[in-house]
């Protein structure tokens, strides 16, 4: 995996069957819309791959096809949060095994943590892991926000690199101007709307859940924005905010821009819609505003 | 198991050796003084009892080797809370097989989850759970509180009563008001300071972390708050006071009260400290604080 | 004023009538109910008393107009938290000057603070206050919580005991503890049905908004409790408790008590319901559902 | 006052004396300062500004000479934001007498309100006002998050603009999309590092603390982000960036953004930085730490 790792990287859906399933033709038509679409890594098994609701069994699975799938065309990282160390090691050995290129690690998200405990944590585990990681910031899920300084720590631990999901463009922007000097660490938003000010300020990318669905459109953005082409920016954003407006406005719950996206996809007709629990896919009422929604998006590219 | 489930319920702490391994003669030790005890029944695998930290395995041999030793002397209740809905019904299964008599669940907790959501989740669940189950409300770790409204709910689903960590009296109060009709259904509080109220007001009785500790002044409490006897209680609630003002302070981190429960049975020489990741066990300084507040303590006896 | 204080202590509303001015008429009734009703104190100016909202003019007003209505029967507190440490100054020495016998000040509730902050603010003010002033401790609205730490120092300043509205038991037990050698300090809960639990274990009072309504029935709870007798404790403690599920639970917003409280003296004739911006007094159907919990709840006495 | 409202407006500081009155020859030369700097307005009695602190007696002296010194060379905002709504009505109704173009008013912020509690509030306010005004969004202070629906209908009631202060770009990026068709409302971030992300997207301005000391940098900084001009944008950004990771960084409490401005200004020798209780001015040790930053910004300059 070269360094450092920068562009569009979607946080890849699990395609699911009724059964609670791996979703196989959906998964193969999956991998193929979004490497086709350019994007420039997969990121498997994170909040948008619903990893903490699906068996240890379904998570190799999905690792072994979307490694054998992608076949080494870009890298795949894997998401291999848990609150239980031990099995962070093991599915990371996994992935490597599989051909995984990196994996990606929040924080244990069951006891509210102390910062020193956080460091302690990746100190502990970093000594451990076979692959390359990526420190995963997502305070709204772990109960922790991560500071500069404790990124800086990991970094020395030998992450490669901090996927920022605060949602808060100040905390972004500290990271960039503290990695400045460190051209091999990535610092990436996860926050899609984000990617022109990151990249425009300095930063590598953007882990975007909308790129499940419009892989080219994020891949165009990407690079206007490496091109500081304002205009070329400001047309593609347009769109971006627009998936804002429409599909991740649909329902009514914190989880309905990962229930957006999975029924966005099954609208395209890439894969299925089904969601693990304790999460569930829409209701036909709501798949029908995604439906309008999806074909205005269409119109607008 | 009888309903209501009542009295002083200890959630149990897991006893590891070094080697991150179930620490066997702990384990042996640690049960008979609760049992001895007169505790009225075992929480297994909650927050004490770092449930989330342990791989599937520990868990499984943790709950067969404490069924075996507690031998149905008293009932043994088991928490299955997980991300993963698949694995909640496995683990719960297993607990069944090896004589448990019931199993603690709280919501899911790594996605933020809404109301419905978690009413739809208690849904699906309870009815593939083959055991009566007690709902586990936990906002400090799963982001959610669970309203009345909510709670009554998941009665009608087949809960057999609560364990309230909200650390909110008044939550709690009325609970127990909305409950007063349903004789079989057990309010019970995770605060242990709050055991005395919560009885004098109708409620069943406490999962208190301290009962690891000094199980017999949780039963004396318990029962002078049954026996309405004002002088008594006054007696050993100054001295469970005595607990928070004391080992739960050591350290400084939110994890502290496992860590000062955990360190105070290793004081006792019931079982080893050894904590899994990401918490750690207390460095030497703060364990020779607990030493000298246990000398303390069982002077107060 | 004896110290330490103790008892009941309502946290007056104001009357108003619909032009914003003080319902003089309503005033003179609410005092002599209050009053009669055996109350050991009065609290003017807190947030049900609606001081924030209320212009400087109308706030002297009723200080004056109070504290000549009660003539000296019983104590009168006086809220003086304010942004502005000047005017918080110039209010408590308006209030003494009237005959006011203390003051409760809060710290300043638009910047967020510090506890360091609040503890300079503290330092600088208690020198300048013409009376004895109790701590108030109202996270909720002030966004700081005080520590125990924190009160012990203000203590020193010659704080003469604390309300403490944190709705948290367990930072109350743990005040009561910290100052059982204080004997002139006043632990005070600020939520009502903490009253029975408060003074069992130690403390001295309640600032109970419902003792607008009933200060009778908060009397004699107090003084069941005071007695340890747990019988009245239980039949009192019950009708309290119907206040929050009857009377706090019309309407949907956070200050719905403060109205439901106001609303209730309406309809029992005792004064009008208007309330100062930003809130507003209920709406007809919300005044018809009070209007039958009042009748439900007299017919309980 | 020209709609729609836009460029570098200043939440000017008000410089006081060490016996708390406004410090005159410190005033005359802050406004020249900034009117000098080429800012497009003022904005008086912010956060910033110190406005909840301070008695009205000052704040009107403020406004008076302010207004005086300025003499209609830019617009001059006035901030009203008061828990009392007479006192908000009698303020503004003063700044228009003494000139000033409009008022910014943020939710009342003592009581805990609700989204529809707040719409009453403006609706009522709106009608009383004698100026045009501005929505103030600042959640942490008003412990509420005005939703872009909100600001909607608040606008339909008279606003003509919205300076946003939530922190959070997703949101700024929201409202900038939900005004598009409406040109004469301005939507301004209070979060100055946000600037050129603002108007790029097609936002309007800046109310920038740190324009108090180098407004001229925060003009040039908004000159070439109108023009879309990346390079000067990152040059200037670079300097506003070292602002957050040098002055607003002295210090330990929230409120050190205030101090640290307020420092600066009087190492440059434009007024004195003494601040209004619960606040309190910088130690010398920290203010020898601010002075070594001036100097390093100014050679950047």
């Amino acid at each position: 995996m070269n360094l450092p790792l920068k562009g569009i990287i979607p946080p890849m859906v699990t395609p699911l069957n009724s059964q609670m399933e791996l979703d196989i033709p959906g998964l193969e038509k999956l991998v193929e819309h979004l490497v086709s679409g350019g994007v420039h890594a997969l990121f498997l098994l994170g909040s948008n791959g619903e990893a903490p609701s699906l068996s240890h069994e379904i998570q190799k699975e999905l690792i072994s096809r979307t490694c054998e799938l992608v076949d080494n065309r870009i890298p795949v990282l894997v998401g291999v949060s848990d609150t239980c160390m031990t099995r962070t090691i093991e599915i990371a050995g996994f992935a490597r095994d599989e051909g995984a290129g990196g994996v990606v690690v929040a924080p244990p998200y069951y006891y509210p943590l102390s910062g020193e405990e956080v460091i302690n944590y990746y100190e502990s585990l970093s000594r451990k892991l076979p692959l390359p990681f990526l420190i995963y910031n997502l305070p709204s899920h772990t109960k922790i926000n991560l500071t500069v300084e404790a990124v800086k720590r990991i970094r020395e631990m030998g992450a490669v690199g901090i996927k920022d999901s605060s949602g808060d463009m100040l905390n972004l922007y500290s990271l960039i101007e503290a990695f400045r000097d460190s051209p091999e660490f990535s610092v990436i938003t996860g926050t899609e709307i984000f990617l022109p000010a990151t990249i425009l300020h300095g930063g590598h990318g953007a882990i975007a859940g909308g790129a499940n669905l419009f892989p080219e459109l994020f891949v165009n953005l990407y690079e206007a924005s490496v091109a500081g082409d304002l205009k070329a920016i400001t047309k593609h954003r347009r769109k971006v905010m627009m998936l804002y407006q429409t599909i991740y406005r649909v329902g009514k719950h914190a989880s309905r821009y990962l229930k957006g996206t999975k029924c966005g996809l099954s609208v395209m007709g890439i894969c299925e819609d089904h969601i693990a629990p304790p999460l569930q896919r829409f209701e036909p009422d709501e798949r029908e505003e995604v439906k309008k929604y999806m074909e205005h998006l269409s119109l607008m590219q």
